[in-house]
């Protein structure tokens, strides 16, 4: 598909303004940004999404699951299945301004560009942010784009009890965004979400565009490892039964696969107990998590399939008994062709230069793609720090990223102007 | 020095029942053992080892830390040095019944013994109860024994507040323990320590004496990494600076040398904590503990240097910084040879294989090789279990244990019978 430009370029003060005025939403007497998901804080930046919306002239619809989406129609579309460009604008606790709302506001903003410019769309386009990608306060995270992808039913959406011990559909109801449509009742042409990295990886490599290919598959498990605790002085060392030991093994072994995996494979261990924790006792149990992510699902098998030999190996070794309980199982996402090699003509038409690269976070993205075409748009991220308040992305950059999404969905949306 | 056999036993009833009863003294509704340091409990199982002493003919003296000396003079040698057998009567919590209750009461059996047959020692013999061996109330352990032995003001102890706000003078004052006698106050020609081994050594290999030479030197690390957070999924494995990685590298390369010490030096990291202990979220912080055990100076002091060295190439290629803090270091203590000859002789004239080893527990003896010349007797451990309701150790090994403590202090006192 050969991209046409329309020469048009998104209005950077507006998309910046509305990102600060979102993000100054929810803030605690420390000035810390909390907007959980179904939450008070999370209602107001809601109202004032669809406040933006219909001021745009958009329709707005909200799911039964909260999902809220603003659309514009042309004047003879109203039969075609629309662009939809989504994220989400709930918040982690003392987060950042960017993660999930640069991705809703660019929408809008992009919308906001076609309409001024007389841009007629032959297909509708959509502006969607969907409830709970956070996951903070319910579980699982990305809820609202796979209850809307028909991964998890409507009605076990609703009755999650949340860490608070509410019930999201009661909060939905409470702050007024229990909504009628059924989920999935759009049926989206393509899907493009617009996101920071998240990570480090465009900004030390200076790419200002991340063309997102693929999205990792995950598997998380929990790894408990029996020995017996012994005196650290008395007790020999081919007497021992160190559960300590061998969870240390288990860890540089990942380390060590991960560094042949050519930066394909990553591997997590990111917490541990021993116990009885004393400084001279042997541990006689280590418990410790394992994250493993690869784009491909061969491979993410193959590393699961690792890691089960060698703890089979080491509970012989090191006379320890090991099991392992799954926790998470994510397959990769593999994202949309077209849709990718149109975001690297755009940023290229643009003299952007873009980089081909992996999601190693989870986005609703990863969702949509079960149900229509989908691909993701990257910024960079300052020293890849998110879910915090110094994340970060400069305005050029921001600036860039919206224009790119324009001229992706003006491609994908007919690209007619008056 | 050649042995003398007396051709004596020692009453194995008399010592058991003691044992036994001395057991059932500190138990709480749910049987658990508990003597506490200058506790109730402490107080009664003093008064009922007091009690035996008296009832003995011993001259009973209490110095000013709390330790309780049983003295039995021979008719003309009130001038000489005695023979001291010595350990503790205090526990650790939900304790066994062996640990320093079996040398204490197996010193008064070896005197009962003695003096039952007409012996007439040319030195004194005396048996000890060291106040607070255990350290569990108040820190450091084996402190009795090391104001005895001049490594600690008698004031700056009776000053230490315990774990649960106490002073220990004010509780030594309360129990009726806060003696006059200056620590000190007597000269031992020797100390002979017996003692449950507390380690697996002696069990496994089917010795039923070991034969102290030594006792580690401790060296006691508490080491802080630290690293950068980022996310599981999004960082690269080449921009990690991972403090858990860090950290099991450590743990892996102190096992590695322990493996190539021949089972001289032991190394266990016992504690271990990550921050922000998150699944998805690699560690910023690792803290563990490093305790590094070796009965030769000489080598601990390599040991400690090549970790150290090991950390500073570590801190490079890991791209971390780490900080290390002495917590606890104890020089290792060499016994007397003539007494270990002795111990072996006594060993090997009553048929039992004894084994030179060292030990790996910390034990009054440590201190007292400070003022006098000092050995310990070690028999089997079940499982080398201790400080545990599980500690064990068969009623034939305690009757072995006693008899070689027997012959040894017999020759050690003079060898006279009438």
């Amino acid at each position: 598909m050969p991209l046409t430009s329309l020469n048009l370029s998104i209005n950077t003060d507006r998309l910046l303004n509305r990102l600060q005025e979102l993000g100054r939403i929810g803030r605690d007497t420390d000035n810390k940004l909390t907007r959980l998901a179904a939450s008070d804080t999370d209602k107001a930046g809601r109202d004032l999404f669809v406040t933006w919306m219909k001021e745009s002239g958009l329709e707005v619809y909200i799911d039964r699951i909260g999902n809220i989406f603003g659309i514009w129609y042309g004047p003879e579309n109203r039969n075609e299945a629309p662009i939809m460009i989504g994220s989400h604008i709930d918040t982690v606790i003392n987060a950042g301004i960017f993660d999930g709302c640069y991705g809703v506001l660019s929408g809008l903003e992009v919308i906001n560009t076609l309409q001024e410019a007389g841009f007629i769309p032959s297909r509708p386009i959509a502006v969607a942010a969907f409830t709970n990608e956070e996951g903070v306060r319910y579980t699982p995270d990305m809820m609202g784009s796979l209850v809307f992808a028909g991964g998890l039913s409507v009605e076990d959406a609703l009755a999650t009890v949340g860490a608070d011990g509410t019930l999201l559909g009661e909060e939905l109801e409470r702050i007024g965004y229990a909504g009628t449509e059924d989920p999935g009742f759009l049926k989206p042409h393509a899907y493009i979400e617009l996101h920071i990295e998240q990570g480090p990886i465009l900004e030390k490599m200076g790419f200002p565009i991340g063309a997102v290919e693929n999205l990792q598959g995950i598997s998380w498990q929990r790894i408990t490892i029996e020995g017996v605790a012994n005196h650290a002085g008395t007790t020999p060392t081919d007497m021992r039964r160190d559960a300590g030991l061998a969870a240390a093994r288990v860890i540089t072994y990942l380390r060590d696969r991960a560094n042949d995996s050519n930066g394909q494979t990553v591997a997590t261990v990111g917490t541990i107990d021993f116990k009885p924790n004393a400084i001279n006792v042997i541990p006689s149990l280590a418990t410790f998590t394992v994250d493993l992510r690869d784009p491909y699902e061969q491979r993410l098998q193959q590393e699961e399939r690792a890691l089960a030999n060698y703890l089979k190996e080491l509970a012989v070794s090191e006379e320890v008994s090991i099991t392992t309980e799954q926790l998470v199982r994510f397959q990769p996402v593999t994202f949309d062709e077209t849709i990718v090699k149109l975001v690297e003509q755009a940023a290229n038409q643009r003299g952007l230069q873009s980089k081909r690269m992996t999601s190693g976070a989870g986005h609703d993205a990863q969702m949509m793609a079960r149900v229509c075409p989908t691909a993701m748009i990257f910024v960079p991220s300052i020293d890849g720090i998110s879910h915090n308040p110094k994340e970060y992305t400069k305005d050029t950059d921001l600036e860039d990223g919206a224009n790119v999404l324009l001229d992706v969905v003006s491609n994908l949306s007919g690209n007619h102007t008056i």
